[in-house]
């Protein structure tokens, strides 16, 4: 029981209407990881430059995870500078620096080849190049931006194809499908080989799609939303974080998990980069889970 | 068991980015009256001119709303004209005509003093001498707008704090109480007075707040929106019918009103005015009310 995460550990400059904060840990390996450390082991692969500082490898390692193959290379981190408007929503990014991340060529050890695996927001020809490592994964759940799907259409639809679970943004499924509507976005996603589909929703919430169900939470309400980078990366942490943990892919157990993973983004969003994810613990979580459920349960007529 | 509702029969001329309609039947009290028929007998106390197209009233008739107190007066029926953009949201109103309505002066009819009584968005002075005329209402339910909020702020307070429940968009919510936080903002409604918070989100759904309880439920996913018109009364006449046909405000029972709510509302959008509502029945909302505890349901942990 382990999940293997391949996405990016970053340093990021964020500014908010109401703060801004710099050279701070971000990437999405690094959200996911912590994410969901809680609820299984996660082996981390990933690139650094060498002006990382090493106090983050620490602070991952105190979580259990396995850092063994976040890289250190000559040259600068992958960095990333964001301003939020006051909507809190899609930020403007207003600088990238890939650094040593412009030739990661990710290499997944034997030990990790049968695990569950998260391949994060990268270059779909560097997921495709993970996926040809993979022996018999249990389970393999990918990611995406709109950058991708303008550029590399084609390589992520074999990503998808090769994959169990595709999580992505519902703009981004929109870009990718031409379809408006989300029921006929995942139909095509379907189409193209996708088993699993979870549609995230901002401050909307999620969706979830099967073959044979359709499951939707709104967003975990919040009084302060300090930071909203890592919320899509936390909430396939807490989702594949469940799933990884139960082993268990009914219904049921596909709707807790997208439960988990609306908790663990809403932890994430309540700081800057992994600093709220940090400080919580199984109790924290599961009395948000419980109170989510207050929330939004309702008995049938 | 009846709900009494005061607000607007109007004309209204349409305009979305895929389709024009013309002098079609609107207003609050339009929307409301066919939502909650479907739950509870309802009263209309509207004001109509000259030019208003008796097969109108025989449409409400044919749905047992008691329509003898839509009156009939020389001039101009109220008139509506408004376009909505792509995200189908708030529409911009092109043109508004008070005619009749400028002088609406309702009188309630002493059978109806004892009702649940629903005052839609109508000038919060008007409210109040309804309010006046009243004996003792089972309950009394208030919707507004921003034009009152920042027209007539303290005649609103004072009809919030004679009502029971408060019924408002999220974001007026924000207008009168220049709170940010839903929850901030519904601490200070409570101190206007209101006992139950009723926050309509558009696409995101709703939320409910009682002293003790908080309930939230994403938006019934829809794969064409055709016109939102009328959405907020529908989802008013939605959750006062079912409290008014159960007469329980038990916590359990306000969630399922909410519910009906949500479900009415989606009805409502699914054509231009009243046309979709019309054309329901008892099984078809108990359907869309299973289908949506379907997918909103989870399991505890």
């Amino acid at each position: 029981m382990a999940i293997t995460v391949i996405g990016s550990v970053a340093i990021d400059n964020i500014e908010t209407p109401f703060e801004k904060k710099q050279n701070i840990l971000g990437g999405s390996a690094s959200f996911f990881s912590v994410a969901s450390s809680y609820l299984t082991d996660v082996n981390v692969i990933a690139v650094v430059g060498s002006d990382f500082d090493d106090k983050y490898i620490d602070i991952l390692k105190s979580k259990n995870i396995n850092v063994d193959n976040i890289i250190k290379k000559h040259g600068k981190t992958f960095h990333w500078e964001g301003k939020y408007d006051y909507d809190m929503s899609d930020p403007q990014t207003l600088n990238t620096e890939l650094g040593v991340f412009l030739d990661f060529k990710p290499s997944v050890p034997h030990i990790f080849k049968n695990d569950t695996l998260f391949l994060a927001n990268i270059d779909p020809d560097i997921q495709l190049e993970v996926l040809e490592q993979m022996l018999s994964p249990k389970l393999i759940a990918l990611d995406t931006m709109n950058f991708w799907i303008e550029k590399k259409k084609d390589k992520l639809l074999q990503a998808i194809k090769k994959s169990d679970i595709f999580i992505i943004n519902e703009s981004e499924a929109r870009l990718l499908t031409g379809e408006v509507s989300i029921f006929s976005a995942a139909k095509k996603i379907f189409k193209y080989g996708a088993k699993i589909i979870v549609l995230k929703r901002g401050s909307y919430g999620a969706t979830l799609f099967t073959d044979g169900m359709f499951f939707m939470i709104p967003a975990y309400p919040l009084e302060n939303v300090v930071d909203p980078t890592g919320a899509g990366d936390s909430f396939a942490g807490g989702f594949l974080g469940y799933i990884d943990n139960t082993g268990n892919l009914s219904d049921e157990n596909l709707k807790k998990a997208l439960v988990f993973g609306n908790i663990m983004a809403s932890f994430a969003v309540e700081s800057f980069s992994i600093d709220k994810l940090l400080s919580i613990d199984g109790d924290k979580i599961k009395d948000r889970f419980s109170k989510f459920r207050n929330m939004t349960y309702f008995e049938n007529i």
